[in-house]
This record gives structure tokens, C-alpha cells and sequence, in this order.
């Protein structure tokens, strides 16, 4: 099997990840429900990954807390620091997981402005002052599309929030891990990943960096190991937004998968990627019949979409997989906004994406297969 | 090391369970994510689990929605479902995964009564009738109580329920895997359980089992991998409350959990754990300068609480933890007014809470600790 499907969860992961979730599923007890040495060694593992994921992100310890997914995440961001009394900023490169969230604030009489991206998948960057409002309370934005790959301008747009005042909720589920973010030094207010794509840990881990000194509002409330005689969840982070029993099982092996990007450098896994894509995108450029999405002059995430011909991205996806046992993610990607920009509404689209562990030669099978599977349907 | 705090987190799993994790991180996509093999078998795999977990319960499949764990459950059910214009009963046996969400909504306005226990906590079954008020919407109640281990009249309060029209929400989060519980067949509305206690899973894992027909306000909106150009979140059950990537990989290792219960007989586990119960209550039993809590005369879950003379709770956890290697939960156990009805606010209490896997030998060295650790109070 080639797995060209990174975007979605990272496999292979290394290792360690599932060595270390085996071992603590064989030994954790709960996480601060206990003082014996099974409780104790589950607590330490989420010590050890707060530090680590902390360190890897340029954020806080304390301030960094674990939840189920980005989705998760998204959710407690977005819930628990706009009201309907506001106004936000978007844009149309968002998966569902941060639209959603907005929308339903925005039936309840929030207000949204959503910046457009033109046919190549830019933001346009412009958008962003002529939607001030007075009430504007935050922008909440992605730092790379899922469907094309591209980066949006961090910089840009920290700095046009910290002219205008505003929150800045990044979406990093794309570049955790892979791509450089320091939370601190960009003045981030609340950095929101996933534990299973970039960091290579296992699904049902990721979390939320938020600024010192912000208060979030929990969207779960329950027992926390302290202050059991409080009738309020406790507020301090990052017990605050951690309510049950934490999957400390997932979590180390969160851990392992950091430690290996740590012991690896994150440069040379993104560098790594970078080639891989860079070597897919050139084979496949000379290719009759493709349409290849995004701008490939702009900074970029190693993921390519396309489409070929007019043909369904499902029947791509079936071809690949059926004679080529490549696995990639075709149809709808969860990012309406973007489809409709690209003209990807009905026939969805293929996305490759790539990791480390992907090899020259199965990229080369994967332009192999889109080059035959283009001169197939030219010819029929 | 002697586990006996299984109420906080079940250890040892069968070791069927971190195999099946480990399997799923080497191999699963994401589920629903894509249509390649890979994101297949993790789709097939939640599929099973959620087949075997609603079969274990008596419940339907597709009404049945998995969780990072019980907290996040009942969050789900009482603000999904309760609003500041209802009155609600709910138990002073609860945790603070449910009395916090209750709280909460008290705050806002919501009516909440809360049943009384007495000193053996027993709840007051003639409250119910008592508490009732015109806006009455729901009881919400745990099926056995973490701090004595005495299980709630499910059958008693179901049929309350029927009578006044109220929804019941069950917190099986001692109970799932363990003691039979048939949703369909008690009318249960919602009921809440964890991953990660009775029913031999991961931690990180958990759901809940919904009435058909009965609409749940989601907590998280989202990705489904379905609808995606629709600007709300999918109302049909389950994906109605799964936004974001699934954690399949912990799910593989619940579906094993489940798979074991069935392999072994939940009867067997069951009638073990209470075995051993009755073999440590009754060693127990003839030292002196020791009191144990709860109604030994009424059904209950594989607990015994306890404390030495005045001794604080934390100091013979430390005793049995540095002398015996044995590990219990002490101190506060998130049930604030179980506490309090038992007078141990102050002391804390020492349970012990044990699995099928616990030994004879185990039990008996359980009990010689507590006996030798009340002589020594005794003396000193």
C-alpha cells in the first residue's frame, strides 16, 4: 500500500508511538486521580508531553491543554471566547470544523465576515482591513488549507491583529509538527492542533496553546482530581479545559511521536516532505489533461490536489487504489468555501499528501499512475 | 504492584486491548475520511465496536455515539438536552461530572433538586416524589456510586421517570461492562458510560447510547465526512455528536475490551469481582478501629471504602502504597456530597476497588495491610 493520505491522519507513524501507547495501556493508571505509582507514571507522561508539545510550539506548559482533536479544540476557542454580541473574521480556506463553530454563533446573531481567496486559493489579504467593524472581536483562521496545501501569511495577519486588537485563533491542524509556529513570538491567542497528523501521535490526541492571562470558557465541566468540594470547574489551565479522565494512553504516545521530531529536526522532516511534493508536482506538471489546485509559488504544505479532466476525483481515487494501491482523499475535503473558489463542487477533488516516510519511488509510481489513469480518459 | 483502583481506571487490560491499539496505529486512516483500505478498516473497525457496545447495552447501533470519555457524555446529555427554564433531580451520590454541568445550568436559572443519601448512602427514594415540580424535565443519575460502590434502583427511578414524564440520563460510568444494563428495555434516554473502567478499553474512549427519536444539541460541531457543504452540522445520529476525526485507534482497543466481556461471560467477571468484594469485606469485618462505608445489605459495584480511626485517608494510601505495594484511590474522590452525607469531607476515604484480574492472595495481602495499619493506629 502507498498511503498518500498524510492530511488525514500521518501513517506509518514512528515506532515508538504505538511502543508507547502499548506500554502505557499495560501500566497507567488515571492521571491525577491517584497517588500510587500507576496514577503517578500516567501524570508524568502528560507532564512530559504538555512539555514537549509546549516546547515544540513556543508556548506555554501550563498554558497548553490536551483535548480529543483540532475539532475539539476549534470548538472550545471559538465557543468560549466570542459571543453573539460579536463580530469575526474568517476565511474561505476553513474546514468545517472552524465554519461550523462560527456559523452557529453567527445564527444566534453573530457577525462573520468571510476573506475570499481567488482561483489559485489566495487569501485576499486586503479583505482583511475593509472588514473591520467595531464590534470586531477576533480573527479565527487556518495556517495552511487542507485542500491546497497553501499557507496563509501568519505574520500578516498576527501583526493586523495586533494593530487592530483583535484575538488571533489559529487552526495549525495542517502544520503542527511540520511547520514552525511560535505561538509567544507571534502573539498568538489560542493555537489549535491535532495530535495524529503532523506530531505523529495516535488519533483521539491534540489540544490548545492559549495566551497567558486569557480566560477561556470550558465547554466541559466535570471532575478535575482537584478542588473536588468547588461547585464551579476548577479555572486555573490547564485543568481548566481538561475535564475527565485524560486519554494519557493516546498521549504518550503524543509524546513518542515529538520526541521523534525532536530527535529527527523539524527541518528535515518538512525539508523531506518539501522534496517528496516538489518531486510529485514536477512529474506530474508535464501531464496532458490535469488541473493541479493551489499556487505553487506560495509557501505550501506537501500536499497536491488535482483533478483529472472532467473526470469524478472518486473514479481517480477508485483507479488509484484498485491498480495502483495508492490511497489518497478524493470527493469533498470539509472545506466548502474553498471548493467553490476552486469550481470543486461537484466533481471534488484528489489530494495527495505526503509524509517523511513516503519514498522516491513510490512517488514516482503515484505520477506514474496519474499519467496513465490522464491518458485512459483522454483517449476514452 | 497490587492494582486495587479500578474504579478510577481498569488495570490490567486483557492484553488483547493494547494489541488491538497497537494494530490500528500501524495501520488505520482516518475513519470516514476517505474510501482506501486503510481509512476503510478504521471505519469498519468503530463500526464493530459500536455494534458490540450497543449489544452490551441494549441499545440501538446508530443511536449509540462514542466520546473522549463519560465527562464529555454527560456534558453532552445535560446541555443538550436541559435548559435554565427546566427543574431537574439528580443525586447526592453523583460526581462532579455530573453536578458540575448541573451547576452550571443552575446558574443560568435551571431548577435542580438534589436527592438526599443517608449515612450508609442510601438515597431517599421517597424524594423523588417529593422534588417533583411542574417544570420537572429529567432525572439524571448514576447507576452506582464511585465513593461507596451502592448501585443505584435503576428500575425504580426508570419507572419514576415513566410515570411524571421526565427523561432519564444514567451515568454507567462504574457500571458499563460489568452489570447488565438494557437501555431499549428501561426506557433509558441517555445513557453515559467510559471506555476506560468496566469495559477493559483505552482511556480516551467513551459514549453515549441515545433514545431513538430523541434529539441531542450537539456540544462540538464540526468535519463529518458527510454533508460537507451543508453550514450545520449532520442531525442524524451518530455523526450528530462525532465531529472531528474519530479516535479510532482507541476505539480498536475498546471493541477488544467488549469483545472480551462476551468471550468471558459478564456474568463470570461480575460474580469474580464480587467475590473477591465479599472475601476483602468480610477480612475486613473483625478489625478494629476501622469504618467502612456504604450498605454492605444493598447491590453494589467490586468497592470498599474505608477509613482507619481519625487516620487521613492520604497517609494510608501512602502506608499501603510504600509498605505493601498496594494502590488505592484516597483523599476526595469527585463526589462531593457523598462526602459530605458520610461525614468524610475532611478525612477523605480509601477505596478499594477491584477487577476480575485481582487474586485471591491479592485480597488477602489487602487485607492483613489494613489490618496491621489499624494496629499500628491503634498503638500509636
Amino acid at each position: 500500500m502507498i498511503y498518500f493520505d498524510n492530511a488525514a491522519t500521518s501513517l506509518p507513524k514512528p515506532p515508538t508511538v504505538g511502543n508507547a501507547v502499548l506500554a502505557a495501556i499495560n501500566t497507567f493508571g488515571g492521571a491525577g486521580r491517584g497517588g500510587h505509582p500507576a496514577s503517578l507514571a500516567a501524570a508524568r507522561c502528560i507532564f512530559q508531553a504538555r512539555k514537549a508539545v509546549a516546547e515544540l510550539l513556543g508556548a506555554s506548559i501550563d498554558q497548553t491543554a490536551f483535548t480529543a482533536n483540532a475539532t475539539e479544540s476549534l470548538n472550545i476557542a471559538i465557543s468560549g471566547l466570542l459571543t453573539r454580541e460579536d463580530h469575526v473574521i474568517t476565511t474561505a480556506l476553513e474546514h468545517n470544523s472552524v465554519l461550523r463553530p462560527l456559523y452557529k454563533l453567527r445564527s444566534q446573531g453573530m457577525g462573520l465576515s468571510i476573506i475570499s481567496i481567488d482561483q489559485k486559493g489566495n487569501l485576499d489579504y486586503d479583505g482583511f482591513r475593509r472588514s473591520l467593524r467595531p464590534n470586531s472581536k477576533a480573527v479565527v483562521c487556518t495556517h495552511a488549507s487542507n485542500l491546497t496545501g497553501t499557507l496563509t501569511n501568519l505574520d500578516f495577519i498576527a501583526n493586523f491583529c495586533k494593530e487592530n486588537g483583535l484575538l488571533l485563533i489559529v487552526d495549525a491542524s495542517q502544520t503542527a509538527g511540520v511547520y514552525p509556529i511560535n505561538v509567544d513570538k507571534l502573539g498568538i491567542d489560542v493555537l489549535c492542533f491535532t495530535g495524529h497528523k503532523g506530531l505523529l501521535g495516535p488519533q483521539g490526541t491534540g489540544g490548545l496553546c492559549i495566551r497567558k492571562g486569557l480566560a477561556v470558557m470550558p465547554l466541559k465541566v466535570g471532575g478535575s482530581g482537584l478542588h473536588s468540594y468547588s461547585e464551579t470547574h476548577p479555572a486555573a489551565m490547564p485543568e481548566a479545559l481538561e475535564a475527565g479522565t485524560a486519554n494519557a494512553h493516546g498521549i504518550a504516545g503524543l509524546l513518542a511521536g515529538v520526541e521523534y521530531i525532536f530527535g529527527m529536526g523539524m527541518d528535515t522532516i518538512r525539508n523531506r516532505e518539501l522534496e517528496l511534493t516538489k518531486l510529485f508536482r514536477q512529474g506530474i506538471s508535464a501531464i496532458s489533461g490535469i488541473r493541479v489546485y493551489g499556487d505553487p509559488d506560495m509557501p505550501h504544505a506537501p500536499i497536491v490536489t488535482l483533478n483529472i479532466g472532467s473526470m469524478d476525483s472518486g473514479a481517480v481515487g477508485d483507479r488509484l487504489e484498485n491498480l495502483y494501491n495508492i490511497c489518497v482523499r478524493t470527493g469533498a475535503h470539509c472545506a466548502p468555501l474553498a471548493h467553490l473558489a476552486l469550481g470543486t463542487q461537484e466533481q471534488g477533488a484528489v489530494r495527495f499528501s505526503f509524509s517523511s516516510f513516503n519514498t522516491e519511488e513510490e512517488i514516482l509510481t503515484g505520477i506514474r499512475a496519474v499519467a496513465e489513469i490522464a491518458a485512459e480518459w483522454e483517449q476514452g
